[in-house]
């Protein structure tokens, strides 16, 4: 499935044909292997598309003269048009020091954001949650002071030769100014050369632009429960991916794994007492709208979710879950590691669950997280080496076979 | 230091060319680190040579003919020489299988070992322990039954196209016979074969050849206690690899995060109360050579060791150590799990050190392994696919940090 989706489908940002694709792909996987039901949730999302080219480079670097760098636009970013953007650097750690510099500094230049992942920090999501900020709102907060553009160091744990895209959005009444990522190795260069010649100066040339939403989908498919079936179990991922790369840890791996417990239990002949129901989330990496549709038609048909699992940290070895925040329901999980340690499954300290989840919390649904190994996972997030070569067959298929123990457990015991 | 020792010194089986260089290369890295004392450690090992050329096809396949399969000669084989060897296939799965079929059913074929690495032990060490007698002893058990040659299925976890060498020995007073590996896709398709064709041919042809026995050398550096310099705290890997690959993961990766230790000690300025030495151990994979003199010569110059920790698992992510036998040592090491468990070591359930420390045992050293993720390494052990690029770069340091992590609390706190 993974190998399907990731070079056939390939990218499917959402509103691109490769998104039309996954679902129509998705959909038919599912009916194939015969679940009860399978459906197409409608739903509106962003659709922003990257353009073309885009340039990045120095122009009057002392020393080296022109020279070119691996940028790209950050998703939802506007474009610079063909005219471009030129501009002295002003390179920056923190928001912090940006508003310390104040408008007089920062009026007219390109803000160079260029905090790097911390890598004493073992959960590397930990890391990303530190410098991610700058990715999300360093735009907007660079305008406030009359920036012209941003370049945001890639959020990457190693020194690597491409960029990370990812999403970032616009705080409202401030001017939109272009936002790209530079590849880490680019960006130590960079600061390196800015620290030189105080005049440096960065041509930015690129032609995304943001489209009237597009009609898109979740799909689902479910298995209906034996004794219970207006309980249902979700577990799931997001269908759609950035547009570089194909996809296949994030969250290709999350997706076929979510579809492979249910066949596991097809296969198996297994009857579950509650609905199982995998759900291939639209729209996380730009928008979250799937995940905002999902939990409010489940609001709408007072459908009684027990628990939610998002699979969406790559197909990399399990370590473990992270559980819900509500006691019972942590306690009852975490008096499974007895059950679950011997394969390998001994983490589950952390709360929370996944973000196309996150909208059913307020149901008071119980949110779960498959936890894989995290440290190799921003080595290819949002990137065009997320590709299937960097999937491990055995260490995917061990996830698919957590997750479904996860929910047989959930399945037979209940969290409350 | 993995990258050189990888790619600018490469495969450095026992007796070969590359491994006089590895141990001329590790002593200078560890003579530039200033240790305070480097020195080799002479041992004599095997030397055997896989020749220039190695042929496995099949003959006479009602099917396909004449198909060549991707074979290789298990390390310490005897070659066919360049008349080869022809003979009918008898495929089994155990030497209880052999034995029952006996001499009558076995005589001039060539015996065909067939039996997977159980796919559902989470532990791949488990899967290739319950395997790897087909390698190691499988020729003379065919032998014993005038079995012509053997083939055995490669010791991967996956399916795979390249063949994986190991070490086999034979038994005393019976017909040395040769053995080769066949890649584990080959080894599906020719079960099918034989399976369609009672009388289907295998063509063997190999050149390797065992030498006297070669002048070679452990290397050893350290770095003297401060307050119980008599106390002896050895860290290690092996410094020979097998001949196909580059030894990244089994065992380059061990050897680096043995000397970084060392190495992370004298940069942070920390001195040790106890001796902490780091020993490149050589002829691990087709002899023990070095880890018995290292032994023998312990015992001898009455050196005290209090604990020994290999690296032999690959460089992959850090999940735990193996524990030692001894009761008190053992739960001593375990008392330290809460302080290791958020750095990613929770998996302290396995008993045992490695090969090369255990020759220690007997002197009452108190053995450790560390305990990477063991997922992926099946996919590359002793194949020509155990390259630099296999290794990620914070795993394989997480690796070393672990095994300082580890080093440090011995030395703070004994193992008594």
């Amino acid at each position: 499935m993974l190998h399907h989706l990731s070079t056939n489908v390939g990218s499917r940002l959402s509103g691109s044909l490769g998104a039309a694709a996954a679902v129509e792909w998705s959909r038919q996987v599912m009916q194939e292997f015969g679940f009860d039901s399978v459906w197409l949730q409608p739903v509106m999302v962003p659709h922003w598309v990257r353009g073309q080219q885009e340039i990045g480079r120095v122009v009057n670097s002392k020393k080296m003269g022109t020279l070119s760098m691996n940028i790209c636009a950050l998703g939802g970013s506007v474009g610079t048009g063909s005219e471009g953007i030129i501009g002295e650097l002003l390179e920056v750690k923190s928001f912090d020091e940006l508003a310390q510099l104040g408008t007089k500094n920062v009026q007219g230049k390109i803000v160079f954001f260029n905090r790097p992942m911390d890598p004493t920090k073992i959960n590397t999501f930990t890391a990303y949650g530190g410098a991610v900020n700058q990715r999300g709102s360093g735009a907007s907060e660079a305008a406030k002071y009359g920036a012209m553009a941003v370049i945001v160091r890639s959020m990457g744990s190693n020194p690597e030769d491409y960029p990370h895209t990812g999403g970032m959005s616009y705080a409202p009444n401030i001017t939109k100014i272009p936002a790209v990522a530079i590849s880490t190795k680019h960006a130590e260069l960079l600061s390196k050369l800015v620290k030189e010649d105080k005049d440096l100066q960065f041509y930015i040339e690129t032609y995304c632009e943001t489209f009237e939403d597009a009609p898109s989908f979740n799909v689902v498919g479910e298995i209906k429960g034996n004794e219970h079936k207006e309980e249902i179990i979700v577990v799931g991922g997001h269908l759609d991916s950035w547009d570089r790369g194909q996809g296949a840890h994030d969250d290709g791996a999350g997706c076929v794994q979510s579809i492979e417990v249910l066949r596991l239990f097809k296969t198996m002949g297994y009857k579950p007492k509650r609905t199982i129901r995998c759900v291939m989330f639209m729209n996380e990496e730009n928008g979250l709208r799937g995940g905002l549709k999902y939990a409010e038609q489940a609001e709408k048909k007072k459908e009684k979710h027990i628990a939610a699992i998002e699979s969406d940290r790559g197909g990399f070895v399990p370590r473990g879950f992270t559980v819900p925040t509500d006691e019972k329901a942590k306690e009852r999980v975490r008096s499974w590691k007895p059950m679950l340690e011997p394969y390998g499954l001994s983490d589950f300290s952390q709360e929370g669950g996944g973000a196309d989840i996150g909208p059913l919390a307020k149901q008071g649904v119980a949110l779960l997280g498959f936890l894989p190994d995290s440290q190799r996972y921003f080595n290819y997030h949002h990137t065009s080496e997320d590709t299937i070569d960097k999937v491990d067959k055995r260490e995917l298929e061990l996830g698919s076979a957590s997750m479904a123990a996860m929910v047989y457990l959930i399945d037979k015991y209940g969290l409350k």
